[in-house]
């Protein structure tokens, strides 16, 4: 009646950009991402059968009833399943600075799933895991597992074939991952309500449709073919593509910032100068460049040097859920 | 046998982006613009019947080989139209200073039209006039109209349908035009280059062509009201989407810079502070904001005192095209 779990937060190459279903935080496109081996959130779930409220504690403070909601929701689902009355006590340490620039709804909800499974008694195959996942944060489904993951997007109404599966092992192909933390002077507009913007009114939604198909398959070839510049290439192209897209939403918007360009500038400088180094931008004005191994310290040390630049945080390709 | 037209230049707040007649300069989609009061090119042209050969001169210098062939290439629509041979000597000056941020070649060749079908006798309409301009430089066929200036792409494959029309005189709706000079990094990608890549590989493309007649019914309404906020919406929004195009191509590009950056979040900051000013973008780093005139001095100032910002020179609707 209780269990722990532990899940890392992923960056995606290939954009999870538009829902089909918001409920059920179905994808309009399937999307490509590398699970990273830190930045996680350590979950233990506890099941109380004589208790009729959740409580939820993050990092040791116990969270208000808006949060706490969010988790009772998720479990709701588990309930459904197990058809059992219980509670639970959910107690999750983030190792998710927010200043790292990523978001801890995809290490929370991974480390979730299969910490509240586990606990009741649920047992589920992995890809009923990311399944499960999914229906927290979308792309907590693509933590279940490590290294190299694609989240098929699925057919079905229910969503049963929308999880994520791997592509390729963490330990197969080594790169660096370098999350920039920018100046930022403005309020973000939220990736759910710009995502959803767009696909109500940017004329270029179909485009981005279309043009992702393409890039899944460039991508995955690359990866398979560890061809470092093509994937290089394709995640960054499709990084500009999702952002174009809300260029075109009424109103148009825009996640890059002054200092998100600084980035990018410097970024593509770097590659004419022979390093190879791409980035890619989610939903904010913080930036993930990509790079090898061996040019890692120097691209650091670039973009450290940036005046618009407040710290860069170096990543590897991490594992899967793991149960402590 | 010797005229000599001036003509002003012109700005677009409804983007010609996308050729369908390379040769002809044929656009895909309608466009819209303001030609302006100031930055003007002023050529006389001399018709010999003793020569072969065309000299051109700009700015009192003789041009070499590469830009007198496409004076020449221009002038033989001319000279098929007159059935004559002759040779012309073309004597332009330019007050259209590279530094401000203004291609001359709208001035240029509607100021050419104008002078040598004059100096040669040939007596054409305003709209044939504007045709004929247009086969020097596309955005040249709205410099032959003052004011508010719409350019038709027309159906037809010669392109005699395809010409500028007036919208609205230069002194029935008073607007300040401020052309942005920033500091520039990198080399552009050339305008007649980055269109031509965006048409073939952009899936951006067909959203494009969809969103711009809407914004060409949006921004006719707007001057018809001389409503200036609605006028700024649809026009910024238009320059967005345009650049979000460029964002799609294979391999994409930019002609934003970091200092292009700087300019468009000023102008959103001055909003916010509720003074409307609203901002444009060419092929290239340099910005053009407008502004009602009241306030004119106050966004000159603010725009001034950003640091990548070199320059900032101010317009107003100005005159078509004139013979002196």
């Amino acid at each position: 009646m209780r269990a722990t779990a532990k899940a890392n937060t992923n960056i995606a190459l290939i954009k999870y950009w538009g829902k089909r279903d918001e409920q059920l935080f179905l994808p309009m496109n399937s999307n490509l991402s590398i699970t990273l081996d830190q930045f996680s959130t350590t979950t233990t779930v506890h099941i109380h059968t004589d208790r009729k409220e959740d409580v939820f504690l993050l990092n040791g403070q116990q969270e208000g009833a808006e949060e706490t909601r969010k988790i009772s929701r998720f479990l709701d689902i588990i309930r459904k399943q197990t058809g059992g009355q219980w509670a639970a006590t959910v107690d999750s340490i983030n190792h998710v600075p927010t200043a790292a620039g990523f978001a801890s709804s995809a290490s929370g909800f991974a480390a979730l799933a299969a910490a509240a499974t586990k606990a009741v008694g649920l047992e589920l195959s992995e890809p009923q895991l990311s399944v499960l996942a999914r229906q927290g944060s979308g792309s907590a489904c693509r933590s279940i597992y490590g290294g190299f993951v694609e989240w098929k997007k699925g057919e079905r109404k229910d969503g049963l074939d929308s999880h994520a599966v791997p592509i390729l092992e963490q330990n197969e192909w080594d790169l660096s991952i370098l999350s920039v933390l920018v100046e930022s002077k403005r309020k973000k507009v939220l990736s759910r309500e710009g995502m959803k913007r767009t696909v109500e009114t940017s004329p270029f939604y179909t485009g981005w449709l279309e043009a992702v198909e393409k890039d899944m398959q460039l991508a995955k070839e690359a990866i398979f073919q560890r061809d470092f510049e093509r994937l290089g290439m394709v995640l960054e192209s499709n990084a500009m593509k999702m952002h174009a897209t809300t260029l075109g939403a009424n109103p148009p918007f825009m996640y890059w910032q002054s200092a998100t360009f600084d980035v990018m500038e410097q970024v593509q400088e770097l590659r004419m100068q022979g390093i190879q180094a791409y980035f890619t931008i989610d939903a904010g004005p913080n930036v993930k460049v990509l790079c090898e191994p061996h040019n890692e310290e120097k691209v650091c040390q670039v973009l450290k040097s940036l005046p618009t630049v407040q710290d860069v945080f170096i990543c590897h390709p991490g594992n899967g859920v793991s149960y402590l």
